[in-house]
């Protein structure tokens, strides 16, 4: 079935806003094996907006609107989406309970231009918003369907996994059936070398790589009429690859390093510290971003300044005159300080120079040393990036030190 | 004069490619006065690339295209704009000099079908491609313009910058400056209330409001003859805003609140150290992305489990078994063993329940207390969020540290 997506917001036209959710709507749709014919932009302007919604529908059987379903004067999408499907707007019951029910949770007074939120088309599937106050919905006449999301990405994409994926599932004739290996360790072009067999050879199913802030992912899609012969495809595919570059494949299922690595310490009950220099509190951020980190992680020390080295963990005023502050000699001290405080099964530090600014001809920027102790043992690991830029320099620190907690506990 | 935008490439429907093409020419052409109406993404399809072009030109006078220029058989946006315009493909030798020319410097061998590149409409004003083959042109026709240019996006800026929107200017007779304020602590229907009087009364400068992650952001907008009569009008207006809601202001150039509050710590010399529970680093993270940070960043300290409250920060077990480890006695004992180890200027201290879990009927999933301690001064402040989830509340809170920080400071 043809789709066309409809954006609706004055901030896009003006250049404010690069338009993210055309491209996530078109991937999900591409993979659920609808036609993205055209995706269109206009202003919350009602003539403009039906010029664009009877255009899109000479061509398409599905419209995708985002934005217009705020409370102020401006937003009109439902208005609009009603007068294309011959329907009214009433007051849902459902849509004013989630209203009133989220600012009686937060204490705050509804201001009452928010009334207008718990309107819906008479007719209209409604789809909660988990992640703001807007409702969207689903609606239809005459073979044809009209989706309304909401316009801020976090608010449609939630909406769009929870319900209007599900809602459009029964449209769809063909199955695309993909998984996306993600690797750590290997470059795109030394990854493209070692698979050319197989990318040579391909038709279905397919072989993409991707390289991304340091990673390198490849990305397996097969489409079939069913979803078990996709998925038997891709597999045997897997297969293959592994047995080319499994040393460097830390997911088979697209998950990020570090969730990996999460998800393996709190499998093996191993509690963990951490102590950061030039991360500043990056490692300890990502590791508590997941829920339930509070069963494994124990605390983290960002020791950015050469007294707090000393003072909150231990390490000798003599090693930092002597060797310095980004050295294997501190790195190590300062594992074994956190080792003392903690306890903790492993222990990870960190010292580096991240730049801009504080490098040498000796310690130029993007020099690193991770240290480590786990059973007893301790390493220390040194790395000389390619000074990229500050968030790079530290990004890529933190997939080196996912990779030598990752290491050990493999 | 009215401008559309037409983006072509199948990429883009398949969501390969988010759409920054559209962005970058929107926030140009919308400084230099013009209007841009709409935004039309197609493929590289002739039958839709008309049913675009037509459209595009029943609303506007410029039509300004990207993508479909290239060497291979799908590239056909010459082909389609000659159609409209009703002229023809012709050798350009011009656009030959340039293509061999190019092909001469880097020593390549020219492919076949990039001689496609040389041909171009037999009125165009040719625009030469600084980074690529592919060249771009204007071409008019009874008070209609089109202007055509490369895809890819580095080619199409410089292209743009350099080619296009000289040419472009001699249709604009107005000029577009606005301002974008940033406030935090209001929400978008309050503020919208109570900037309605200035809102209702809306001609020029107009006001847009927009929510985005917990904060709140205005756009001021003024379109005038001249860029000084644009900029007053637009400062007039500022002023009228910041008399109604100047409180919640913390930018008037649409600085990121991180941002201000670090470079306010670093222009008054103020060292800072952190002591997180919920957040995890997420403070200290945020504050070391900055280079420069070590001149005003001492330490941080993530103490996640009760021990390393204890230990760490000398938070006495009893407070946490009497008020818990969420409560104002532990943010505050927090904060004071912080200042007791780092002797930072400004201590800031946070502990709260992020979620999904660990919430109670007494404490739920969002409630936070931040504890912070400047010039002798202790104050601790209790958050309940309402819960969107364990990403957004830690965010949040994140901003809430932030406004602690700045409201010391400021």
């Amino acid at each position: 079935m043809k789709v066309g997506i409809l954006n609706i917001g004055t901030e896009l036209l003006f250049g404010q806003v690069i338009n993210s959710n055309a491209a996530f709507l078109s991937k999900e749709l591409n993979n659920m094996g609808f036609d993205v014919m055209y995706h269109y932009i206009v202003g919350d302007n009602p003539d403009r907006m039906r010029i664009a919604i009877n255009m899109l529908f000479n061509d398409c059987d599905i419209v995708i609107t985002t934005g217009g379903l705020g409370p102020t004067q401006d937003d009109i999408t439902k208005e609009i989406a009603c007068e294309y499907m011959k329907d009214e707007l009433i007051v849902s019951d459902d849509a004013m309970n989630e209203l009133v029910g989220g600012y009686k949770k937060t204490g705050h007074k509804m201001p009452k231009n928010n009334l207008k939120q718990a309107y819906l088309p008479s007719r209209a599937v409604p789809f909660i918003n988990d992640a703001g106050t807007a409702p969207g919905f689903a609606l239809s006449n005459d073979d044809k369907y009209i989706i309304c999301l909401p316009g801020p990405p976090r608010e449609m994409t939630r909406m769009f996994k929870k319900s209007a994926k599900p809602y459009l599932e029964k449209f769809s004739n063909s199955v695309i059936y993909y998984k996306i290996i993600r690797t750590f360790g290997i470059g795109e072009s030394s990854m493209e070398m070692t698979l050319l067999p197989l990318i040579d050879n391909q038709t279905d199913p397919t072989i993409a790589t991707y390289a991304k802030e340091g990673e390198c992912s490849l990305r397996i899609t097969s489409k079939r009429k069913t979803l078990c012969e996709a998925k038997d495809a891709v597999d045997n595919m897997i297969s293959e690859v592994n047995n080319l570059i499994g040393e460097y494949i830390y997911s088979f299922d697209n998950e990020n390093f570090e969730k990996v690595v999460f998800d393996k310490l709190v499998e093996n009950n191993i509690s963990i510290s951490s102590a950061e220099s030039c991360t500043g509190g990056l490692f300890a951020k990502t590791i508590t971003d997941f829920s339930g980190s509070s069963k494994i992680f124990d605390r983290g020390l960002v020791t950015y300044s050469n007294e707090a080295k000393v003072t909150e963990l231990g390490v000798r005023l003599e090693t930092l005159e002597k060797y310095g502050a980004v050295s294997e000699e501190t790195a190590i001290e300062m594992a074994e300080g956190l080792f003392k405080a903690s306890g903790s099964e492993l222990c990870i530090s960190v010292t580096g120079i991240a730049g801009p600014d504080g490098g040498t001809p000796e310690k130029p920027v993007g020099l690193v040393y991770i240290g480590c102790i786990y059973k007893g043992e301790t390493k220390v690991i040194k790395i000389q990036m390619r000074n990229i830029n500050r968030n790079w320099n530290r990004n890529y620190t933190l997939l080196n030190m996912m990779k030598v907690v990752y290491d050990c506990i493999n």
